[in-house]
């Protein structure tokens, strides 16, 4: 019914628009900005939005920069303005010069972002044109501003009580499943056989956060395999020949690729309360799961190795050096060298073993030489773990990968 | 599958919140804000935010009171980060210097806001707030830099593009369709009797717009009558007596009442694009429709007339009365006296006709002597008219209800 | 979807019909049922169909009437075709002889309703006209055989592996609660308010089985509540002035009431699978759930008690005279003379617990001088239950049941 | 929720059934099935019919073929009783002896299999079990009243009536999709990204029939594709090359390929209705459309040229012979020789155009020399084409299909 009341919408709005495109087209984008941002009662609004989102849609890379150029000096804030009604604000504190004061802070790209965005499914393209912004502010650090009030608005507009969880499985729309093929960036989908392997028997689960407004596309997603014990390697995990469980008789559900889809929304941070979520779910659904871990890549640790002047490589074997490496290795914030570690342990995950061999893909070899990691979410300790890894910067571990580390004796 | 996920989540939650709850039960409120707004990586974050919108249901009035003042004082703009941050970002205009301007600009009770809405069903709790807000604000005027906040941060949550329009009959949920006879505010519904006769025949329609996280809680909603020709008595539509027809056979859409259901919403305005959405969809169901007319109360009038210095009552009888009213009675700024014709207008409708003895209620007497009015809403026109009367505050209106209006020779 | 496919598909019907029906108009009812049983490849079939249902729907009592003796004569079987292709048969038993002798002994009637069933929405209708026919069986012995392979066909239709539980709750739609509150056949609902109480609270459940071609029309329905202990009477169940408690808090569901929906479908059993089926998904749902009862009506006590030759109403209070009814009162074919017993020990439930002043209104008083009974499901024994009350007439019972009714010594 | 009640319904069932097993797994097949058969108030019927069902879904060919033998010979009427009931019947018609009649008549396999299809899940397994039966019926002519009997059945269950029809496109669950790749019968689909070019363009539609009890089975699906005119070559329409249409701007809705999907449920037509369905949802979401033809193989035509005693080879060019053909070849009953003819023709469709060189591929060259016909579908005259083609046996053609074939003079 969405779906049809949508393409209501587009049909309509195509009509319209096409009475009203005379009076736009001999316009510059800029100037219909400026139509859009002092259009007063919505009338035209839509339209004029979704002709400004068309236009950019068929933009070239130099009209996209442009574009975001006029957005960061044209739409910038007004310091005199700023200055001027925090005065009048601090000398009259009511309704209307705390509006003004608000209004003058707030750049006017923002006012027309959220213009931009009552056109059905322009949040979408909105993401997009975030995406864009950041390929270009690598050459364009003034462009940095922009960036800054795009991530303003997503992070409220994706907001986690706006987000939905939902299962991803082999009865979910096809054109989900493609995105999920596409956007796997852990451990690579080559197939829709291979998807299949992950997503239909009873003993696999995946789910995804979506927002309302973008149905038919995954924001993150976390794939789960179901075991009994905790699992030491992936390629077991993932071979053709395992053989299948009850969902009811496993004790441990392992998260084994978490992958983010939008690139537009770098920053905007999904993957702990997606954990958390899909903890909750599980164990509503099979109270037999009585341990959540994940079996994470390491992907610092052949690159720490190359770069540290310390000498562990003749002093352990390769499981101690990855332990060693985690509980170790830091960067000079005193957080973790290793990315997917500072991930884990900021949930207030512990890092609960360490496992040689266990991803001998030519990547695992290359980034760890295979060895991998699992980290434990253990419910009852996640906000004791998480504070004293952000107060303290506390790597909390098992007695077992603390043994492991402590045998490596590094001569530096 | 969502509401089942959410309860999920519930459950998890509850529980563990109440391992949490040793913790919080004896920090004040403002503590808990304070511990909300510091809190990283959302792992407590939830649950601290569930646990003041709990405790916030349970406050009387003057713990409200207590708690609006804290979110004024105490995470209200400090004037002095505000410019030194402003002339930092003036000298090294970078993504640092931007953020911490715009950090400093913006007062922490937003983010506050945003936090509390990471609880799943978070969204209508916070529009109650802002109800209650609203109505402290009469007698506490320093409270309105709050309500500017909220109402920022709900046009943007509420944008057009996250709404959902979704028709409403007798086949939709019993929870919603005791909304509706609780929210209708302009033709009171006295029963589900009466409510089933406004949705079950074929030739009536409703439709509400909804927000994705408040899914049983309609925004506003509209009442159609399919009719051949356009109505001029609201009794005849809504009597028992009525003959129905066949929807395939009516000309005419009669849009008789259009209601907001959220007074923590006031100010966010849905009625345009509801209405402009409707016309659009009931034009591509049913294609026999070729008039889009309202059946509108006139709410102004009488008070208007006993305020006027104007002698017309002798001139003219009521229809004319009614017309020249609508077309002549003007605010200090130009813009019509009645609120009803302000917001059609405003929309790009014209004032079709005027009928006396339209609606013979009590309330119809009092408020207009019985008169109401069609407003007509011609989408190949509506652009036009709602520049010049934005631009020229031009009301426009057909030649006959001018030819009324004009008949009418006031005295001063 | 289904829905809006269905009403496309009726816009679509009308026209075509309306070329049809100059052909169909002047034909007799009994014409069109011969042409509808010797068309072809569907071309036509659907649209005869419609026209005989439609008509059907339009028709007098007599000419009902004249419908059905139609189907009892005219499209009756033909006992020398019967025995001819049965002889055809047994000398050559093949594909072609069977079918023949097939086609032989089921009466026309059976493929008539076949037919007719053929027009999306004609399942209802069908099971209307059998409504319709068991009216008249009465005075009409002879449309017995009709009554018969109408509940044939229906069985089939109807069949466990069709049906799709649902629950019912105050999220449902409108055009399915009203018909709960008519339908509510042990408890009165006397107005929606009254079903709020009964569907809103969390302690409180309702569950109906539907028939995918009948999706608005509820065709048996249970009322659940869950309680802390056994109830003893139905007032305290439904007043409103209980205190609600968690639903899990719960131990006991008590199934308060159970009514049949559909006259027309007289004869086929649905009850039983539908209480083995809630027992199963609360059980799922509510892990502490550990007892499922009812708290049942005993409709024919006092009816006994009238008729019985036995002096028993000195001899004991109303508890114990309940008791000893429902173990010792038979039919005189050895099953308990109460048909609500006959239901439920036929289930495989057992006689629980028996109360007096367990339903004060004034139908409980007349019925039962106010007692009530509680059959216990017990999953783990229902099947052996089952098979001594049907093997051996066995009454099940507990033992203060037993003890109950052992108190009663009553002369004859 | 349909699939989740399901879920805890199998949970409990196979709980139960464990209880029950014991009493079970000594029993022989034709054991259980008298046990099925005279269970009385379904208290274990659906626990001893998931076991049988369980049980033939692991027996070996020689064990199924055993079942049936037990229906076919254990299962069936007994002409004794068929007789003498019938006699009774006739002496005294009522209620009770037609009852006995109609027993007598039906063998107990047919409640049998009504019995096992109380299992949820159950229709998809017993439409397995015909599929099976009619792959061993040609080595046992024996079994053949056996599947007279399903058939019978089947043709009660998969009534019209109870048939929904669904669109699947890209949106559509990934499980349904992989059937239409695996049950695509007229031109293959290769891959997922085959299925996708058929599936998502906007000029591109397929539906099928579902039956609520085997939701994600298709009965049987259409593709169509939307066009500027009728297209003369199935490699044009499925090209990757070619440019797709706005759905509104096509003329022409072309059904290139109809698939039946079960084997278990031969005999029973759908095709015509799904056709008619088809061509009246199109011409109402897209009211421009307006003609509806298929693209049809000609699959007997070579075969036939191979058996005729006509020598036409040289008289004519290869579009005239398949007009020739399709007008003129005829069996002996008077039917065309070809069976998509006999489909198209027998649904009301008529001989529109016929195309050489249309499917250029190995098996179009193999079964017509690559020639393809154009059935057009005009609802104003399907059903007096369908009286012509049933009752004369008149193949009705257009002029220019009639000249072609009339070019050719055939020397016997």
């Amino acid at each position: 019914m969405s779906y049809f009341s949508e393409l209501i919408s587009t049909v309509f709005e195509r009509r319209y628009q096409k009475a009203l495109s005379n009076e736009v087209v001999d316009r510059t984008t800029s100037e219909l900005c400026e139509d859009l941002l002092s259009s007063h009662g919505e009338v035209s609004g839509v339209t004029l939005a979704r002709n400004l989102l068309d236009r950019y849609a068929g933009m070239t890379h130099e009209e996209k920069t442009a574009f975001f150029e006029f957005m960061a000096h044209d739409l910038e804030v007004n310091p005199y303005d700023v200055i001027s009604s925090l005065e009048k604000y601090q000398e009259k504190p009511a309704k209307g010069t705390y509006r003004a004061f608000a209004a003058a802070c707030e750049p006017r790209r923002q006012e027309l972002a959220r213009r931009l965005n009552q056109v059905p499914g322009a949040t979408g393209q909105l993401v997009q044109m975030r995406k864009d912004l950041l390929g270009m502010m690598k050459n364009r650090p003034n462009l940095e501003p922009v960036d800054v009030d795009f991530r303003h608005l997503f992070a409220s507009w994706f907001n986690r009580g706006f987000l939905v969880l939902r299962p991803i499985d082999w009865s979910s729309p096809a054109e989900i499943l493609e995105k999920i093929i596409a956007y796997e960036a852990v451990h690579e989908i080559d197939s829709w056989d291979d998807l299949r392997r992950r997503l239909k028997p009873t003993d696999r689960r995946c789910f995804g956060f979506f927002h309302p407004s973008m149905a038919d596309e995954p924001l993150i997603f976390v794939e789960v395999a179901l075991t009994k014990g905790v699992p030491n390697s992936v390629q077991d995990l993932l071979t053709n020949e395992r053989s299948e469980i009850e969902a009811e008789d496993a004790d441990t559900a392992v998260f084994y690729s978490i992958s983010n889809c939008q690139a537009g929304l770098a920053g905007i941070s999904f993957g702990n309360s997606l954990i958390k979520q899909v903890v909750s779910d599980l164990s509503k659904d099979l109270p037999n799961l009585s341990t959540f871990v994940t079996l994470s890549p390491i992907p610092g640790l052949n690159k720490w190795l190359g770069s540290t002047d310390l000498n562990i490589l003749e002093a352990a074997d390769n499981q101690a050096v990855a332990a060693y490496y985690l509980l170790e290795a830091k960067r000079s914030d005193r957080m973790p060298f290793d990315p997917v570690a500072r991930f884990h342990l900021g949930n207030g995950a512990l890092v609960y073993a360490v496992h040689a061999e266990a991803d001998t893909s030519p990547n695992g070899r290359k980034q760890s030489n295979g060895a991998m990691v699992n980290y434990l979410y253990d419910l009852s300790q996640i906000s004791q773990n998480h504070e004293k890894f952000v107060g303290e910067q506390t790597v909390v571990a098992s007695a077992a990968v603390k043994a492991l580390s402590g045998s490596v004796a590094p001569k530096s």
